[in-house]
């Protein structure tokens, strides 16, 4: 079994890139947006749908096994929502399987929780974020301020109910990782280093 | 302005041994027991005592600033135990000002805050602090696995409620420290390291 680093990330901390250079330091495969493609060869489905259905739950209340029993052929809208998270368990099941890796969201830790993942959670202040996203051009359609930070908190409160609603866990609640940086505290490297030396 | 490193830690997390380590390795003082000796020796009360205040918030709706205005002389119990809160507050204020240093609990990242501290929580599982507390000797009167849990879990209940009384934050909320690590996650000396890489 492969090494396995999974960063669960707030919108705007860097995580992204942070996950990026941590596995050019240790030399493991990266997973992000690569795993949106591979659902997309699989399941024929654009990329754009495929990212819409993991910003967001596809049934309020119950979680991924429950709910395909119950109304599995009865709404094929809500079928197809659920192939595509089901492909992506799958993938990221399978990329674990092939080497070490470092997997960028997706409820990976979840996933993958019975393979010992080393779970990181990066997060940072609005403030801090909302200025990052600004540098990079992350903030679409020249929003305003108040914009902008409604904009990450629905993203981020996208992700927390996908989190809940395979997991039923809180997304980003400490006790879910081994470890929590705060990016706001000090550059990417510092902190790649940082995790490395935890890490290895 | 000397560099601060506050440790804020759940009960059998092995906070004080990897805050000692951390100085040691940074050359910083180090501040645990120290400051409930330097309060004995201020105000002549005894150092259990002292200790019995720290795990208890003196007064259960009001923070320390608007408590002290309502009750001054008016409970005298009760202004005894403010005045080992403040003592505490002036004495970790002034060790910040005399030199680098790593700081134990007491909220000192809370009484610190104007000089943008290093914030760490250290926190792990249940179970893991449960056999740390064996194996150091520290589950008093030989307590079975029940007691023990319910004894550990009233100290970090205190600790909270300390914390939440002085500061008005929940403590261990990622949300108020730069880095979280689970202890569990490695050993000590790469907990050390993984610390001083993000803060050096």
């Amino acid at each position: 079994m492969g090494k396995i680093i999974t960063v669960g990330r707030e919108f705007g901390s860097g995580g992204r890139e942070i996950g990026r250079k941590l596995a050019e330091k240790l030399r493991f495969a990266y997973y992000d947006h690569e795993i949106v493609v591979e659902i997309a060869k699989r399941t024929d489905l654009a990329t754009e749908y495929i990212q819409s259905v993991e910003e967001k739950r596809p049934f309020p209340l119950m979680n991924i096994t429950t709910g395909h029993s119950f109304w599995a052929s009865s709404n094929p809208v809500m079928d197809q929502q659920l192939e595509v998270l089901k492909t992506e368990s799958v993938i990221i099941k399978e990329v674990a399987e092939k080497s070490d890796c470092v997997i960028v969201g997706r409820c990976a830790d979840y996933v993958l929780r019975d393979k010992d993942p080393f779970r990181i959670f990066l997060y940072a202040e609005l403030e801090y974020k909302m200025k990052r996203c600004r540098e990079r051009g992350n903030d679409p359609k020249e929003m305003s301020d108040r914009e902008l930070q409604k904009h990450m908190m629905q993203i981020d409160k996208k992700r927390a109910e996908y989190y809940a609603f395979l997991s039923g866990q809180k997304w980003g609640a400490k006790e879910n990782y081994d470890m929590c940086i705060n990016t706001s505290t000090a550059d990417e490297d510092k902190i790649v280093n940082s995790i490395a030396e935890l890490y290895l």
